[in-house]
């Protein structure tokens, strides 16, 4: 008895001890932190006020040259994700700030990004060979290894959303970087705006463009001129979502799918008075403001938020909208969902609501 | 030997002549007749002049009672197809006149189809509880089973292109009719245009409408002003396809893919002075002229084409475009194309010009 | 009043006469015609009798020599198809002999097509340059366009059912032929059933072999070794469809689809004493009866079948399937299926039983 | 000048300083570390050998108790990773022991799981109500969110590897862990193996059996009578790919696609005196030696490996197999390519031979 539980004893401190060098571990010990109990986000909910950051932004505008700055952004840091660069878990988003002017050189990289414009008109952005112009509420994609550079050269500062799936592509380590080395700005090898011209303005599809694959979206920029416009005729038509009110997917017009394969963007019109149901899923969403106010309830936290502010929901966090005032109060989000849908992981439930 | 030849002789009629009460045929004696050399159409090329067309439905107006005739469509005869319905082997096209007051009860049907306004604003197709007011240049779908009846409550008589996937579906007995015995118009279960306010202006996909299945599109009309501005904008981006010019797919805007499972529809500009290199294909279309006029070479075939001429072009058989005068010309099509690939059929080459 | 009338009357009978020469017709006069109340076939049930039809075919074995003959086939015509080359209105099937030491030359078409085995061990089949070896109860393929060629090196006649997407093909007029000018038997570029041994074991896929597309499925020999292990392994599991029994589609290992675009294979087992429940769907099938004896109603009829029994159940005919024995009864079939869905025509309904 | 200078400098002092309590952070400090030059892997290569894997577990097996372990695993923990619990960045692997009596209860978690077996006869997995009996060489899944049980009911311990996407689906927040409270094994609603019965034998699907969804794979076991027999038939065929020798995935039914939507599974083998090509991917893997030696050149470093040996090849780590020996060595495999692939990160080139 005595010497089996000293065999016991001593025998399994010996035996965890020297597991290491045999580079294995005892997985019994550490089952509980593999497995939690729920897909509860170390991301926490916030608001990112435009004032605040608009005012940062300008002073690193004075602080801060764009060749030092290189990419004049400031990452949207959740606090409860320990420093790292995540807006939530999975997506990334900074705001940028381009000066009249100012160029950032061509690049590409493993992530995929899409930007969404908040003021400024004028800067352009060029994505293999084609640039675009860019207007407050346009969405501009530069997927997943396509070469991009930006530039201003208009007479005012620019401001623009970034949002990447990098937090998810470094995690997998599928992430690489390449500078141009032969050229700043790429060399136009389209008109510019080919792509909104041949896709943004109605549900035809150039033929003689064969896609290659599914992905990505052939269309750069999705202007807010069209946008606006959807949401303008979509108003009368239905409530929408009980959820999200009348709420549109940015479409992929060669598949009907997310515009990239890690990241879907939406736009959606919240009715003066409206509060809607709340809910929950397993992606998370950071929002931009485009017009309006009101505020978003987030397993109990209210987020106030106005034009232009940035907040964020994380996953499998309960949450509801709120739009108290007289004018229709309309959002832009981008989320992880096809990702989690691809990996099968997309869960969603009705809740009650909070208030 | 005698008696086996004689045998064989008396034998082979016998034999012959026994097999039809059997429900059997020999092969050997059919194998030629159904397995042709190529893909060879019966049908073959030809265009109606909408000045004489016009003309013969002006006088069917005056002649047959909108009740007698219920549907007032002259149905385009390919000359080769022995009378069939048939403008081309697959597709049906028929051109519809509906007087002002005039109405078409509300009905549905196995085949799908497709239709081409050609002249007069304001009539009205309403397809399952949604009605769409139609422009000369909207395409407007009444898909495969859905109930739809039209109306004029404008003061114009009202002309449309009809081109339906009758023949293939009537060929392989996929078809049925019923006529709603409740009412005469469907009652409107939707706002008027409600597709065309949420699908047509951009690539925007309501969320909140969760598709069914992959057909058929959820947009009922896919409107001129949209179509007319996507071609004006694409045509200094690219000279488009060496067959077709700038040439584009009506898509459906969930899948990226084709309008109807059965039919597809494109619209292209040839520019002024351009002749297109010669191909063929095992898919056939029939063409609308919006607006130009040319010619296209068919086989050898001259076919002249001006404004809301329909002109039809046969499967397998060698074609180019040719646009002589100093103005863009502009054609509407609808093909088999969906079918054609989906049974694994398309093929496609290059052919020197005919001229 | 009276010049109107007659104007009319006369005017009537004047436009229609004169509608031909502008290669246009009056759709109200044919309507009816064009739009038949329900997807009615025309085709008929019936049952092939293997016992008459091996007698024919044996008689025609003496009287038609192979190269006289070339296919030595008895169609199987159905009675209520006028004569047509069909089994169904969009199947042809056909039984083929094939004596000892005869070949059918190497040649290809656009109509795809699959042979089920019903007796005689040994002959082969080459597609494509693989040489497949077949024994009764194989279910071998000859898609779309591959170069096929037959012969029998064994001691034995081999007759085996053909099944072919002709109808339909022919219909829209895909369908081309082409005779192998060099050689009579193909030079084989692969070790004889090279895709059996890849593919037909499991459910491993090779990962050197990229698919091009889709179609056709890779696996040119679906034996019989496995069909009938999966029979006789599924049997205990579950009672399977009420319809059918215990019934198992033949799968494109690349995509979990149907073995042709065109046509779907199909294997089922009827327990004794099974009676199933009736019901009717918009596609059509061949039945060829592997073993055991029984009795299908459709609309009515009573077709009895044994072994080796050929019957066909019309499209949109109702049906159940009855095994009074003591022994299960096994059917293999090949049906319309995968045209009749991607067109968008699949309708089933469940009805009551006939009896 | 020097106002500017210093204004600068402890500008941007006072500037970094109060970008943390605004919840944001200069992009412009951070960009190298979120963008490497390469996606190069933090893990390494490396093997497990089973010589010294079996004998720890059996040592475990006598120190810690089934109630105490609840999962005896011993997980693989790559050298490269910190201790994390990942044989590959996106792979966890482990190597688990149940004794003769011993369960593990029933549970269900959102990381999916294959497993392979690599010793012992006659346990059993319950997944969903259906149960397994499992030999070497099975290969068996319990999907992301399905209910699972293991017990060894014969009288010789089983061992078996484990393989997890869970460091992806734990980066991204999708996983939560559920234990069954009523049942420590769960109550079996249908007969044993009745997906291996169904499935396994042949290229047959049920039909009465309509999948929900694309995932998972319909097929619990994959039995290694299968696999082996495959194997054994397709040597002859081909030499298979220039980089793995005669390699198949594991298919989905279904689909054609991978096992899981996380995972993907393949068995290779490399005939006697084969030296395969290098190249690299961003997909990693982990491999189980089936039987046979051999080694791996990963990045320069040779893993020597032999039967039961487990060993892992990061992405993008260049690597080619190489069989010295006189037999024939298999090796099962799984991988993260799904995820790398549905993300558009998969990349693949060819490279030189390391030696």
């Amino acid at each position: 008895m005595t010497a089996h539980t000293e065999t016991g004893a001593q025998g399994i401190d010996a035996y965890y001890a020297g597991l290491g060098e045999h580079e294995v571990a005892p997985l019994w010990k550490a089952l509980r932190g593999l497995l939690p109990k729920e897909p509860k986000s170390r991301a926490v909910p916030h608001v990112w006020r435009y004032e605040t950051m608009r005012g940062l932004l300008m002073r690193a505008g004075e602080l801060v040259s764009a060749e030092e700055a290189e990419r004049r952004v400031l990452m949207l840091v959740n606090p409860g994700l320990d420093g790292a660069a995540a807006a939530t878990t999975n997506v990334y988003a900074g705001l940028q700030l381009v000066l009249p002017g100012e160029i950032a050189p061509a690049h590409r990289h493993g992530a995929g990004a899409v930007r969404f414009i908040i003021e400024g008109e004028g800067a352009h952005t060029t994505v293999d060979g084609e640039r675009t112009i860019m207007a407050p509420g346009d969405l501009v994609l530069t997927p997943n290894s396509s070469w991009h550079d930006h530039g201003n050269q208009s007479d005012s500062p620019v401001i623009w959303l970034d949002a990447l799936d990098l937090p998810m592509v470094n995690a997998i380590e599928g992430n690489y970087f390449e500078l141009d080395e032969e050229q700043q700005e790429q060399e136009l090898a389209k008109p510019v705006d080919a792509s909104r011209r041949l896709y943004a303005h109605g549900r035809l599809n150039p033929v003689w463009q064969q896609p290659t694959g599914q992905f990505p979206s052939p269309l750069i920029n999705y202007p807010w001129s069209r946008t606006e416009q959807v949401l303008r005729e979509a108003v009368d038509v239905d409530a929408g979502s009980p959820y999200d009110g009348v709420v549109f997917e940015y479409a992929n017009p060669l598949t009907g799918g997310s515009v990239l394969p890690t990241l879907g963007c939406f736009v959606q019109q919240l009715a003066a008075g409206l509060r809607t149901d709340a809910h929950r899923h397993t992606s998370s969403a950071v929002y931009q403001v485009v017009s309006g106010s009101g505020r978003t309830i987030v397993d109990g936290t209210t987020l106030e938020w106005t034009t232009n502010d940035t907040f964020v929901v994380p996953g499998w966090a309960v949450h509801e909208h709120v739009n108290d005032g007289d004018e229709p109060a309309t959002l832009f989000s981008v989320t992880d969902d096809p990702v989690i849908r691809a990996l099968g992981l997309y869960r969603e439930e009705a809740v009650e609501r909070q208030s």
